[in-house]
């Protein structure tokens, strides 16, 4: 297919691209560490070495707006900048609260009261930036989403200060499982 | 797990629970007819008799807001009424053009063009439905959403006049693959 990949897995395993530093319970249960991470296009068997994998897809913006897709789109810069040797992904679960809200009440919370997209653009283009969906890959996924960043070293506080504001946004009070997995590429 | 089932399976095979009246094109390629059509909870094997297997899995509701779902809740009622012998397996695909809309696009040509929630409402209770999606299942799923509805005999008509108003919605210009597969309990 001529279609970029959609579907990736995430790896916890011994060998890998990008050596794990740490990986920290923001809330809910802790999740296993592992020395590195491999992220491989779906679907492969788990490597011998596997100690947890974790999947997502990406897909269509749920919340954003033409103004703000434009204004996103102007100033993002892609996944793999050779300068950019940080990354964290951080798997998310939403609680059923979020999931049994409206369309209309659940952007209300996303951007009209926590501004989730404003927030992420005052960091552009430091910070690059995926989002993977799990919750309709299937019944049994640990989390609704994986979101992969990447950064430059010098810009590691900086990416600390936005999840630091998103953390205390209104959002935040629906999640309930928030795993922060830092790494350096290996 | 107590939760309710999401992901279902449907199956075009020799033996089932519903037979399959017809299965028509109505844009896109053919899709193979078979005999029966059984929905089970999943996953299993496909049994050895599968003619076809389409899967799909319920989430929450992309578009509507909170006076719509009042309004939906108020009036739909559930899946399995007795005098409901009549089903329908409505498979869509939408364009990539659909899928490169933001948010507020794509609710505006669902319900503020196309009236998709409020043409369903005027149909409700005589039709209940239920919304499968595809899309972010795999990078291999032949549709995006798998709808299913189950009506009476005589709400036959009134079923395809609601089919009609929605295929001559703007929201169906986004439409590239739709086949109908009638059904009556077995």
């Amino acid at each position: 297919m001529s279609n970029p990949s959609r579907l990736f897995t995430f790896t916890g395993r011994d060998a890998g691209q990008w050596e794990i530093i740490r990986t920290v319970t923001v809330i809910g249960e802790d999740w296993p560490h592992a020395a590195r991470l491999s992220v491989t296009p779906e679907p492969d068997a788990p490597p011998p070495d596997a100690r947890w994998t974790l999947r997502g897809i990406t897909s269509n913006a749920r919340y954003t707006n033409r103004d703000e897709k434009n204004r996103l789109t102007e100033r993002q810069e892609d996944l793999g900048r050779p300068a950019a040797t940080l990354a964290a992904l951080i798997p998310i679960r939403k609680t059923a609260a979020w999931w049994a809200l409206t369309q209309d009440e659940r952007r209300a919370v996303f951007e009209e009261q926590s501004r989730h997209i404003g927030i992420g653009l005052n960091y552009l283009p430091a910070v690059a930036r995926k989002l993977h969906h799990c919750r309709d890959l299937s019944e049994q996924e640990p989390f609704d989403f994986l979101t992969w960043f990447e950064f430059a070293p010098e810009h590691e506080a900086v990416f600390d200060r936005m999840l630091d504001e998103l953390r205390r946004s209104p959002e935040w009070a629906y999640v309930d499982w928030e795993i922060d997995i830092r790494l350096r590429r290996a």
